[in-house]
């Protein structure tokens, strides 16, 4: 049982204040069809702000309930696996609740070195068993280090070749899911 | 030697004149930023109406010679695979002059059926000799299928689970760079 969520916090700005990062209308859509394409269970979007979760949520409504789900059907079905929190404890209280047990907290991060998750190993545990799992991905300079210390594991970084490492989220989140959701 | 192209026309409008569609900005971001991951030779942007080749110029230089190159030079290096072209015959004669032979044409589209290469082939193609290879991705309901009768292979479509297949292009560029280039 896999879930995804995509963090807007926390980041420590130039003035080395904590802010949050915006609701980038693009992410959701893309990754809400990523994540419906492999079957994942929910994909949260995570922002502390409450304008930005208002903003995340109308977006959400016009192609759930509004005029977008009669232009594209396919974009409803997508987005029927959004849903919107402000802090990560939220997300596994949710995910507790359905299952009866915390999930596994899977860090992503362009940098993570040492002692690291390979892609192939967590498609076996996923699929050998039935526990909830969390991917959780960055936005802006990646997953703060005091949620990255929460995780049970951090994956395997992305290599690209000549040490290029700057996708776009949407885009590693379509790779890191076609990597570990086994298609039978 | 593996080079790509988002190509946006020709598309049928619903009173059944061809029409193009328009580039988009993400599009351009985000498939650049993994044509640059994955080592690819050039990232080919495809549009027959002037204006919005303009357009995206314009994109292209503010990031590779604008304040874009300054504020984001990990952006900049990806920018530098951009080529923006009129049509696939401007493409292929680009390529067949660096080359002195004409690169392999491979289609890709969600709805392929019967004949099709695999990505796990098509790795191994790649890596074996030096012949240019052009994959050409869609916009809108996919390649026009005269483009598709042009390529010497029709490449296995994404499946996801319970038969969605409506990825972002940006998504599926992503997940099929990862599959056919062979990082070492």
């Amino acid at each position: 049982m896999l879930y995804i969520a995509l963090l807007h916090y926390p980041v420590i700005n130039k003035e080395g204040k904590v802010v949050a990062t915006a609701v980038a209308n693009m992410d959701i859509h893309d990754i809400a069809r990523t994540a419906k394409t492999f079957g994942v269970e929910k994909f949260y979007v995570i922002n502390p702000i409450e304008a930005q979760r208002q903003l995340a949520g109308q977006i959400v409504s016009h192609w759930r309930e509004g005029y977008g789900a009669v232009f594209n059907p396919s974009r409803k079905d997508a987005f029927e696996k959004v849903e919107i929190r402000s802090n990560l404890d939220e997300v596994l209280a949710d995910i507790q609740t359905a299952h009866n047990c915390k999930p596994k907290i899977i860090a992503t991060g362009a940098n993570f070195q040492g002692e690291i998750l390979t892609c192939n190993e967590l498609r076996e545990v996923i699929k050998s068993n039935h526990l909830p799992y969390l991917l959780i991905f960055g936005t802006g300079s990646g997953i703060a280090q005091e949620v990255v210390n929460q995780a049970d594991h951090r994956l395997e970084p992305i290599r690209g070749k000549n040490g290029y490492n700057h996708l776009a989220v949407r885009s590693a989140v379509a790779i890191i899911l076609d990597r570990v959701v086994e298609i039978t």
